[in-house]
């Protein structure tokens, strides 16, 4: 048995009290518990605590964090950085292994504990870009959950054969099929959403959609991967990504989408991106929807911005739709944390007895004041194992 | 004569270049430049050379920066937290002299070298708040330019005698009258700016007006004000602060106003809010007008949000007008530097001989990434003068 008794911390800004955790689960949070012998003891000084980040949409095989500065000349299109982004991977060999090994860790470094990246899978690059993720995935297994998106970035249409390494990619370990702007991209939703949904079904495992389609274009495709994720009976394993649309239509065009994804718990993974009509966090709570937050890219060819940590997500997420209130800030740190896990399915996850240990302690006053400032994490713990302090990894991770 | 050489820097990233100030001025810029005798020598390591950052909208005697965490319950109404805040104030007695100067302080320290600032000013408080942010100016005036807004923010019809208090306001030291809302707060559009236009008029002072108003109720107001901005010839000393309004008009009724607010050197100050319709980068430099950015409130009673670096308020200018191209993040900067310069009229700001030697080092590649990564400043340099290393100030300022 392994045991760690963290003393004196305010969970999510409450009273103070005392977290046990026994074999990488919380056994115990309460007031004044006693330490079994042989448990280690840390002391938390009073500092709250939050549980761990989940990092609910990025690419972190896309990032050039660390590497010399990438200036961006890119066109406005989508496809001019789409085009632009493979080509410059095939010409830098870019090695998404090293990349998202450096940027896991750095979110584990600041609190996240859970992460769902998307990799880009193509008849160009094939299954190298996976390769890497899924030997990211395994290193960090014992300190941080992956899952990990096969993703046609592409299209799948557009670029014949790209079908055909989905298939690969979902049978050589990816944990969920990706799909991206079914009309938009593909200009064939039908065709684009049965080969999606068909890899899902072929290999039993969840659908996450890229839908940055606007306006009722974008609000058809919705309706589509809704009418096939109830003929297949997909509930709960099925997110859309982005879904910009929802924030153009009209309100009861939207709250008819919004109420056929409640109904079958389709999620809403959002950067909440302060330059595009988005879903927002009273939108999605009104009506029942699991909203979650991701960064997206981070310092990539797409763009330059972006940090691995998922408080200042949450800060951004609190921007954009306008939280102000300390109980609205509760929501932000949400779609970091409990929403994420439920969207993604990152299983026993929260600050309750029987859930994973995943522990983030912050000198914060309250849970607004840490999204807010966004103070370095004093504290990480992961499955019940101290894995970073003061921002930095710490225990051999 | 003081004269301070800083070797070996990259002016907004271009080729490496030595910095001579003599008395306080650029007197050189280039590469390989000789000290005269008796100079202060710094070596700048190669680091990126950015000049000083101008805060162009800010409210520092609001902040409750280091003070127990306010726990925001506030309603969602304008008039709500109007009228919230000033109780809070009354309450409390919130000290707006000692608020500010720690702010300012913060500022400095992540090379800001200038900053204008709103203080309330109302019928309760009388100048108490001015007179705060005057004691704030003068302490920090050999290290930090200010200007101070004398701001109605509880209206100036609705609190009867308010007029006369702002009148007092420009007359005890006030650099700016300003104004809010000339519709949707004060319900008489005309008689509220014919008080802010004629205490301009008769103070000889410049014009800051707030302008949430939306749609065509706040173009109304803004046409009103550019009527008045052309019957009184005031070219380049009007702003308009926030003006939702030009993002939520007909493109053609937006065009026309922006082309007379270029014609008469009107400038927007832009918070670059992600939750609400804002006047992007493109759309001012497309129509020739000046946009610089301001934080607005930083953790007050309206929210919880905001950090004393200009950095932090450029990356969110960038994010909130989908800049990606390094070139365009190059306007990013300019909004918290030359076009803040440019808009509040804070003379000789640049980097180019002749210009106050206000200088900031960062550890960046490029304007890009300092904008999107927001390193510490590793030197910051006001009128010659070294003021802060790695974030904190030196020098006994």
């Amino acid at each position: 048995m392994s045991a760690f008794l963290l003393r004196d911390v305010r969970p999510l800004g409450g009273v103070v009290a005392d977290v046990l955790a026994v074999d990488g689960l919380i056994a115990a949070i309460g007031p004044a518990i006693t330490p079994p012998e042989g448990c280690t003891v840390e002391d938390g000084g009073g500092a709250l605590l939050l549980p761990g980040l989940v990092e609910g949409h990025s690419h972190l095989d896309k990032t050039m964090w660390g590497l010399p500065w990438y200036h961006n000349d890119v066109g406005p299109a989508l496809t001019d950085k789409i085009d632009n982004e493979r080509h410059v991977r095939a010409a830098t060999n870019h090695d998404a292994g090293a990349a998202s090994l450096a940027m896991a860790r750095r979110f584990l470094a600041a609190g996240t504990t859970a992460i769902r990246s998307f990799v880009d899978v193509d008849t160009d690059a094939g299954l190298k870009h996976l390769h890497g993720l899924l030997a990211t995935k395994a290193t960090m297994a014992p300190v941080q959950r992956m899952q990990v998106v096969a993703f046609p970035q592409s299209g799948i249409l557009r670029r014949p054969g790209t079908d055909a390494v989905l298939d690969q990619a979902m049978a050589a370990g990816a944990d969920v099929v990706g799909g991206l702007d079914p009309c938009g991209i593909d200009r064939d939703p039908v065709r684009h959403l049965d080969i999606v949904f068909g890899l899902a079904q072929k290999h039993g495992k969840p659908v996450d959609i890229h839908l940055h389609e606007p306006g009722e274009m974008g609000a058809f495709s919705l309706d589509l991967i809704l009418e096939r994720t109830a003929a297949l009976g997909m509930r709960g394993t099925v997110v859309v990504s982005h879904g910009f649309c929802l924030a153009m239509i009209e309100p009861a065009a939207r709250d008819a989408l919004l109420a056929r994804m409640a109904a079958w718990e389709v999620a809403i993974a959002t950067t909440a991106a302060p330059s595009r009509p988005v879903p927002t966090v009273p939108m999605c709570r009104a009506a029942g929807v699991t909203l979650f937050a991701g960064n997206d890219g981070i310092r990539d060819t797409w763009g330059p911005y972006g940090t691995p940590d998922m408080l200042e997500r949450a800060m951004i997420v609190g921007l954009r739709s306008n939280l102000r209130r300390d109980e609205e800030l509760g929501w932000a740190l949400e779609a970091v944390a409990s929403q994420g896990a439920r969207g993604c399915r990152f299983e026993d996850h929260g600050l309750t007895a029987g859930s994973r240990a995943d522990l983030v302690l912050v000198a914060a006053q309250t849970v607004a004041e840490a999204i807010a400032g966004r103070p370095r994490r004093a504290l990480v713990v992961s499955a019940g194992r101290v894995v970073a302090r003061d921002g930095v990894l710490v225990g051999g991770v």
